[in-house]
């Protein structure tokens, strides 16, 4: 059912110093900051060749990454995403097999413009874990 | 400097339990498992077609993974491992920025019979950093 790994989302408390120590230290490569008010995060993406790592900085009042980041104060990995070819099918199989999709089980649309579900963390070895749909 | 991710390495308590997951629930393609003693763990591959997740269990005394899980004990991503082309200059390089490299800071043969080193998760955003020469 899985597919590709899409990305996987590293939570920062500072974003710009994220970047100076992926850029300058490790080599990356960077794209430009975009603010994603819809889903309470500022991002930036790491090329990877072969995927990306995305840094995920709060934005706004009730960020989802709030909670993780007072948890884990100088940041870590938040979760993981993997593609499906159909997230509905991919949902109806996840719920048959006992495990947990997080808020009302319908697909939102993430930040990528495609839709998207999450599965609960407890269920998927103390991961949380991203489906989206391509 | 980096290149591809290489993967992602999720510790779990109970690798048996965490194949089921991944074959059955999320319907991964799995490697055999693979006892690595010199490594202290057992392993089992997650073929994603663009990179690979690996399932970590503790093997014998004093796993390097062990601790992790006693703080998280229903398991979780642990080290995220970033291809470089030549593990000296990277090392050499990051030495130069100010960042830590764990151990004598010599590379040791990793889990995949190539050059690795890693890195201090304080300095990385959190996450411990492997880097592999391929």
């Amino acid at each position: 059912m899985i597919g590709k790994l899409n990305h996987v989302a590293i939570a920062v408390p500072d974003l710009e110093a994220a970047c100076i120590t992926y850029r300058d230290a490790l080599g990356a490569s960077l794209s430009q900051r975009q603010e994603l008010p819809e889903h309470g995060v500022t991002v930036v993406f790491i090329d990877l060749g072969n995927t990306k790592v995305e840094l995920l900085e709060p934005l706004g009042e009730n960020s989802p990454i709030a909670q993780f980041l007072e948890r884990n104060p100088t940041g870590g990995m938040h979760h993981i995403c993997y593609e499906v070819p159909d997230i509905r099918s991919a949902r109806d199989r996840l719920l048959a097999e006992g495990a947990r999709v997080l808020g009302d089980g319908e697909p939102k649309i993430g930040a990528h413009g495609k839709p998207v579900l999450f599965l609960h963390p407890k269920d998927f070895c103390g991961t949380l874990v991203e489906l989206e749909e391509v």
